[in-house]
């Protein structure tokens, strides 16, 4: 057999509640194959009553092959998979953690076929409002490694002391990164639940019923989220998004916000609430980063970006392929990646 | 025929989204007769397709035959049958206004047999986020009327300047009432949308999910509450409800708080954040009360009784019979009873 052009150094799972995203990495981590599948934790393929028959089989339709096609290639997993309800409970470490350590702590999980699995731990804060992160590390770690990639250049004196790391999604995650001289440490993050909240209270309350009626235009729409944005800092925003978000109600009975206004004005107004306590906590921890970086899906972060700006955030940059840069980042630190050519 | 022993005085209906409680009220609004029909303005009786045919049908139901046998009675109602979906929609009357002017500004209506039903307009506050309230107005008379009876050997300098009235429920209306030697005046209402949030994320959200795990005994039912209450007063608590919300889920997970225990903690931490955000707006407006009255379901004031004193509210009262009072009180100012024996 003739060698392959491009040899597989990592394969690589995000997996999470609702999908398995499969990648096929090459030398650096290059992207060679992506695979998109359905297999999310809580929907496994149906396939018998043995246990973990379902993690099994999604595990052998995201990988099976490119396995049998390089069968040393180390597998590296991060996300749900490592929870109560996954494939095997991978313990959280514990937060503050410098960021390096996490590649040391990766759990190991042997398949039907002896096939070994790393498991990435997920972190908890163990705060009096305990706070947990199971996937949103990996992507972490992938902004970090390439940042540092990127700022190889920067001097000293201009690197930050802190970098705040926003992972926006049905939950969003606001992780504070604290550099030293000697390394950089998760200090602590935050989890804000403005997306499924949003989804809630536009499926399930009276403020969705309002949202039927027909359509903005883009500009208005436009207006109607950047007028939810500032709620949060004008004085009768201080009474609380359990109170604010009423107004969606009003200004549709009002005349002032037609349907879609009322849907962009709503998420408008959750995400204002989210960077404006957001904002107000970082103040009086007095750890305002110089720098954010955002990860996610493109028009989420558009969103968020806009209102960073409109809270005065600056120095905002939203990153890409940060799961697959941290998964391989994570391996690289936990030493599998030594013994590929 | 002989004389009734009880004579019906007036029908005070009381016509909301879901429901719809006829009144039937004797001399001084002593209550002799009440019917309770499922025939909510959004879920009325299926009697063809005439406009306002469930209306109809639905108001012959609740009082047809107490028409029949006091045909002079008058006929008051308050409620969303007063709103764009309801039977006939009356202007709100806009806040502040004194709250003896309410009873001069009922709209008619006349049904197919030409009865006259007068209809309770409901309030409206043109602020930056515009509040309204259709029904709760009638409350807010109704529990003033009891108030004024109660205290008529108060002294003067002992009347307070300033009460707030709750009507705690799917949303929490907070009425604040501004009392002067010529009258009491409605100056400001707020709503909190605190119920339908707590149902929405119990129903609809990863929260719920946790809560299906076996209950809590009545003594940690009754912690976790408290537990719930305290948050939006801690240091945690300040970064605001879309974050604290998480914890329901951490406290699950690490073991703290069982499922029934993690409904109870959602519950107060849901009502505290409410109550802390109405004490902070109201001592920036220098408008703290000198007494709470709460009309609403029993256990459900209790709950916001026990959040009041928490956060430092005192002389809390709850009030019974707010609504037939209310209704009573808006007939007699809108000069309905002179003409009855």
């Amino acid at each position: 057999m003739n060698p392959v052009p491009h040899p597989t150094r990592l394969i690589a799972l995000d997996w999470g509640t609702s999908s398995l995203r499969a990648y096929r990495l090459g030398a650096n981590g290059q992207r060679l194959e992506l695979r998109a599948l359905p297999w999310g934790v809580m929907q496994l393929p149906e396939v018998g009553a043995e246990a973990n028959a379902g993690f099994e089989a999604a595990f052998e339709q995201a990988c099976g092959d490119w396995l049998q096609a390089a069968p040393a290639t180390p597998v590296i997993a991060a996300g749900m998979v490592g929870s109560r309800q996954g494939w095997c409970e991978v313990p959280y470490l514990n937060v503050p953690i410098a960021v390096d350590q996490i590649g040391g702590s990766l759990h190991t999980l042997r398949n039907r076929h002896g096939q070994i699995i790393h498991i990435v731990p997920g972190l908890i804060e163990n705060s009096p409002l305990p706070n947990v992160i199971r996937g949103e590390e990996t992507q972490v770690v992938g902004v970090l490694a390439l940042n540092a990639q990127r700022n190889n250049t920067v001097a000293d004196h201009q690197r930050p002391e802190n970098t705040l790391i926003g992972l926006p999604g049905t939950h969003s995650k606001w992780v504070q990164i604290h550099h030293s001289a000697m390394h950089s440490e998760v200090s602590h993050f935050d989890t804000f639940m403005t997306g499924e909240v949003f989804a809630a209270l536009c499926g399930h309350t009276i403020l969705g019923r309002g949202m039927e009626a027909a359509g903005s235009n883009a500009d208005d729409a436009q207006r109607a989220f950047e007028r939810g944005l500032n709620v949060a800092q004008t004085p009768a925003g201080r009474v609380g998004v359990l109170s604010t978000i009423f107004s969606t109600r009003t200004l549709g009975l009002t005349g002032v916000l037609d349907g879609a206004g009322q849907r962009e004005y709503l998420s408008g107004l959750l995400i204002g609430h989210e960077i404006a306590a957001l904002k107000n906590m970082l103040q009086e921890q007095d750890r305002l980063p110089e720098r954010v970086m955002l990860v996610g899906e493109t028009a989420l972060c558009e969103r968020y970006t806009r209102a960073l700006y409109v809270y005065g955030f600056k120095n905002i940059d939203v990153v890409q392929q940060a799961t697959e840069r941290g998964l391989w980042q994570l391996a690289l630190s936990a030493g599998l990646l030594n013994k590929a050519e």
